[in-house]
C-alpha cells in the first residue's frame, strides 16, 4: 500500500513462493505450447468439432467426486463450500464437466454432439518430479454415437494431430476393450460387486505388461512381484492372489492368438467383436501401423465401458537412473457410455480421447534437435533524459514497421546496464543516440549478434577496441531500413513473420 | 460405471447445472476470443513484452488477501486448505501472481522485467447479469521502471491495442494520479490512517463523476444524494460529510483550470508534474486525442501508488432500462510501487495494464454489424451401414485436402435425422451415396445452402420435389473437386484459410 513505511513492510513480509506441484511458465515453453495447441485445434477442427469451454469450478456432485457413504468430497479434488454450504471443486478431467454440459442442454444440442476443449486440470495429489497438481489436457469427444466407427474416428484422428505435430513413425494407437477384460474377469469368477478390488488389482497387473513382460504379470496376479525379482529386493507389490487356472486365463489374453480357450461370455465376445471391426475400419483406412489392438491396455478410470485407447510415444529416453525407457503414454481415452447418462436416468453412448498437453509438450521439447534462439526487442537506449520523447518516437517508427522494439526504462545512468540489459533479452540490436549524433541527425546500431561472433573470434582487447565490431553509423532517416537490414542478415523474423 | 443399471442410475441422479456466476461457452464466443486474444498479444509483443504464465492457485497470504487481524482468508477469494493446513486461493487478479513470481526470482530476471499474461481470475463475490465468478485479464506489466514514461509507454501500448482490435476513434484512455488524489485529501485534513473510511467514500464520490456529474459529487462529498435527486426517490447513498470549503477544494480539482487555490503539498506537487510529463509524451508521440489526464479516475484498487489508468469505450450501448449510456471501461491499470516490494523488504518500482477480456469481447461484439454465418462440416450420410468403411474413405479424401468433413456418426436408421443433424450443424453439403450410386460410381452431392436459398423462394410442395434444388451426381473421383466449387461458391474458408 502507498501509505506503508519499509520497516512496516518488513515486519508482515511474506515469503514469495508457489505451493508444491505448481509452476510458472516462460516465454519458451510458452510459444512452444501455443504452436501446439493450434496444431492440435485445426486437426479436431477439420474432423468436424467444435469448440466448448466450461468454467473451471463445477458442483461436486456433478462431477462424482464424492467417496461413497461420506459427506465430503474425494481428497483427489481441491473442493470448497460456496455460500450456501453447497460443495464446489475444481475440474479433475474434462469429461465429468463435458457429461454435465451435455445434459443440461441435451435437447438443444445436435446429436451426435461433437465437440473439443482444451484447458486446464487440477489433481490434489502428492506431487513428484514431473508430477504437477495443475496441468493441460485436450479432449475430442463424440456423444451420441453408438458405433465403434464413433471410437476408430476418433482413434484415427488422434494419429493424424500425433503426425501434424511432427510424431510421424514415432507413436503407435494401442485400442482394448473393457468389455474383453470384463469377460475375462467374469470368466474366472471376478464378477460382481463384491469383487471390485480384486478386479482393480488384476487390471493393474496387466496395464503393468510392457513394463515388467509376461512373468512380472504373472507374479503381480499371483502372490506378488519384487521391484527386482531375482534379487529379491526393492519394494514389494502385493498380487491379487489369483490361482493357477484364473492366472493361465489371464495370461493367455496376452499371448498372440491365446485368449480363447476359456467359456466365453457374451460381454467378452461381444468386445472381441467390437475390436474387429475397429480393427476392419483403421486398416482399412491405412493406419494399421498407427493403431493397433492391444490386449494390455486398461485404462485407469473406472467409468470406461467400451473401447479404451492409448497413444504411446515409442521412442527411448532416459529415465532418472540413467536407463533408456520408452516415453510412454501422451494420451488416452475410451468409451463412456454411463457418465451423462447419470445425469439423465439413461445411457447415453459416447466415446473420446485426451491428450496430456504438458507430457506432450515435454515429448516435443526431447525431439527437437537445435534450439531456434529467441530473439528479444531492438533496445534504443537512453543517452540524454530529457530525450526521452524523441527516443520513444524512434521505437514508435520501429513498431510501426512490425519490428520489436522498446526504450530501456530502467534508470538511465549506468550505460552498462543498458547493455547489460539488451544482452540479457537476447536483442538483436541496440540503438544509440548521444548529443554527437542528434547534432549530426545520426544514430549508432550496434549488431549485437555479430558483435558477439565477433567477440568470439578476436582474442586481443586492444584490437576488439579498434576495430568496434558491427556497430555502424546510419541517418535517423533511415534507421528502420537500416535495422531490417541488421534483422534479416540473422534471420531474425519481423513484420508480419513476428508471431 | 458399466455395471451401473439404470434404476440404481435414477436413484443417485445428480442434478446437471453450474453453480451461480459461472458459464460455459461454444464456438462462436471461443472463436472471436482466440482472434482477440492473438490480436492483444502482437502489440504486446512488438513493444516488447515476453509472455509468463503464473499457476491458477497460490499461498493466500502471496496474494496478500489475509484480512487484518484474522486467519481466516479474505471472503472475496475463493480459498481452501492444503494438506499441511496452509491456506491456499485461487488468483483473483494477474497482478498479485506477478508480483509473487519477480519477488521470487528477483535476481535471475532482466530489469526491467516486462511480461504480458492472459488467463482466468476468480472472484467469490455475488454474481450479477454479465457479473461472473470467473472472468479472464490480459495484463501487461513493466517492473523495475522508475519514470514514468514507462506508465506513458504502456498506455499508449493500450490506445495501439484497441485500435488493432478496431476501436478506433471509440475510446479514451484516461489517466490520473493517486499522488494529487492523496494530496487533496491531505489538504483538506483527510490524511492519516484513521481517516482511511472517510477517503475511501470520498474517491469513490469522485469516481461517479461520470455518472452523476458536478451537482451529484457535491451531494456526495456532502449529505448523500437520492437515486433521483429532484424527487427525492429511489436509494440514498450516504455522504463523506465534508464541509462546505472542504468539499470546494475537491470539486475545485474536478473543474477545468482549477486545482490550485488550496495549499499544495508535495505530493500533490509531485503528481501534477508526473501528469504533466505523462502528458508531453504522449501529445508528442500524437496520442492526445487518445489519452487524456482526467482527475476523475480514481481506481479500486488500493495498492496503486502513482499513475492510474482506464480504458473507456465512449460508444452508447442501451441500459437495462433502454437509456443510451456509455459503454464504459474495459480495463485499467496503474503504477504499483508497494506489490512487489512486500516480499522484499524495498520498494520496487512498478506500472500495468489490465484487459477485461470478457467485457471487451463483449463490446466487440456489439459493434459487429453483420455476424458472418458459421458453417460446420461437409456431412457424408449413412446409406448402407455396411459401407462405413467407404464412407470414412471418402471423407479422409475431404479431410486430405482440407475441408472440415464427418460421416454421420448417430443411429443411421433414419434418413431424415441424418439431414436435420446436418441442418444443425449449418453444414454447407452433404453427400450420399446409396446402393444405385456405388454401382455407378458416383456420388449426390447436396447443397445445403442453396437448398435453402431455392426452399425459401419457392412456395410450392410439388414444384419443390419436381426440381430437387441444388442437388446433382457427379463422379466418385471428382467428389473432392466439385465440394470445392460448392464451397467456393458460398465463401466457405476450406484448406490453408481455414481457422
Amino acid at each position: 500500500m502507498a501509505t506503508d513505511k519499509p520497516s512496516k513492510l518488513k515486519a508482515s513480509k511474506p515469503k514469495a513462493r508457489l505451493p508444491r506441484g505448481f509452476a510458472d511458465r516462460g516465454p519458451g515453453e510458452l510459444g512452444a505450447t501455443r504452436a501446439m495447441l493450434e496444431t492440435i485445434r485445426k486437426v479436431y477442427e477439420l474432423y468436424g468439432f467444435e469448440a466448448l469451454e466450461t468454467p473451471f469450478i463445477e458442483y461436486t456432485d456433478a462431477l462424482g467426486k464424492f467417496l461413497p457413504d461420506q459427506d465430503r468430497p474425494n481428497e483427489g479434488v481441491f473442493s470448497f463450500q460456496d455460500d450456501d454450504e453447497q460443495w464446489l471443486s475444481l475440474r479433475y478431467d474434462l469429461t465429468a464437466p463435458l457429461a454435465r454440459h451435455v445434459a443440461e442442454h441435451f435437447d438443444k444440442l445436435p446429436k451426435p454432439f461433437r465437440s473439443y476443449r482444451a484447458g486446464w486440470v487440477f489433481r490434489n495429489e502428492k506431487p513428484g518430479p514431473g508430477r504437477f497438481r495443475q496441468f493441460m489436457q485436450f479432449d475430442a469427444d463424440t456423444v451420441g454415437a453408438p458405433t465403434v466407427a464413433a471410437d476408430a474416428e476418433i482413434c484415427m484422428m488422434m494419429a493424424d494431430t500425433l503426425e501434424a505435430l511432427g510424431l510421424a513413425g514415432k507413436f503407435v494407437i494401442k485400442v482394448n476393450n473393457r468389455k474383453v477384460l470384463d469377460g475375462v474377469l467374469e470368466a474366472i469368477g471376478l464378477g460382481g460387486d463384491e469383487n471390485a478390488g480384486r478386479r482393480l488389482t488384476v487390471l493393474r497387473a496387466i496395464d503393468k505388461f510392457d513394463k515388467v513382460g509376461i512373468d512380472g504379470v504373472r507374479d503381480l496376479l499371483g502372490p506378488g512381484r519384487w521391484e527386482n525379482p531375482e534379487a529379491k529386493s526393492g519394494d514389494f507389490t502385493k498380487g491379487a492372489g489369483l490361482d493357477e487356472g484364473q492366472t493361465q486365463v489371464v495370461l493367455s489374453m496376452l499371448t498372440p492368438g491365446g485368449g480363447e480357450f476359456f467359456p466365453a461370455s457374451a460381454t467378452y465376445l461381444d468386445g472381441r467383436r467390437e475390436l474387429d471391426e475397429i480393427e476392419a475400419l483403421v486398416n482399412g483406412a491405412g493406419y494399421q501401423e498407427r493403431i493397433r489392438i492391444d490386449p494390455s491396455v486398461v485404462r485407469g478410470l473406472e467409468y470406461y465401458t467400451g473401447p479404451v485407447f492409448e497413444a504411446e510415444l515409442t521412442f527411448t529416453v532416459s529415465d532418472e537412473k540413467g536407463r533408456p525407457v520408452r516415453f510412454g503414454s501422451v494420451g488416452g481415452g475410451g468409451r463412456y457410455d454411463g457418465l451423462v447418462g447419470r445425469f439423465r436416468g439413461e445411457a447415453v453412448p459416447a466415446t473420446g480421447f485426451s491428450i496430456g498437453v504438458s507430457r506432450l509438450a515435454s515429448a516435443l521439447s526431447y525431439l527437437k534437435t537445435e534450439a531456434k534462439p529467441e530473439f528479444g526487442p531492438v533496445v534504443v537506449v537512453v543517452m540524454d533524459r530529457d530525450q526521452t520523447a524523441h527516443y520513444m518516437g524512434l521505437v514508435a517508427q520501429l513498431r510501426k514497421e512490425g519490428i520489436r522494439a522498446e526504450m530501456y526504462l530502467g534508470n538511465p545512468k549506468n550505460l552498462g546496464n543498458q547493455f547489460k540489459y539488451a544482452d540479457r533479452r537476447n536483442s538483436p540490436c541496440v540503438v544509440i543516440q548521444g548529443s554527437d549524433e542528434r547534432a549530426a541527425g545520426t544514430v549508432q546500431i550496434k549488431d549485437l549478434i555479430e558483435g558477439a561472433k565477433a567477440a568470439a573470434a578476436i582474442t586481443d582487447n586492444a584490437e576488439w577496441r579498434e576495430s568496434r565490431p558491427a556497430q555502424f553509423s546510419c541517418a535517423e532517416a533511415e534507421l528502420v531500413a537500416k535495422v531490417i537490414e541488421v534483422l534479416d542478415h540473422h534471420g531474425v523474423p519481423h513484420g508480419d513473420k513476428l508471431g
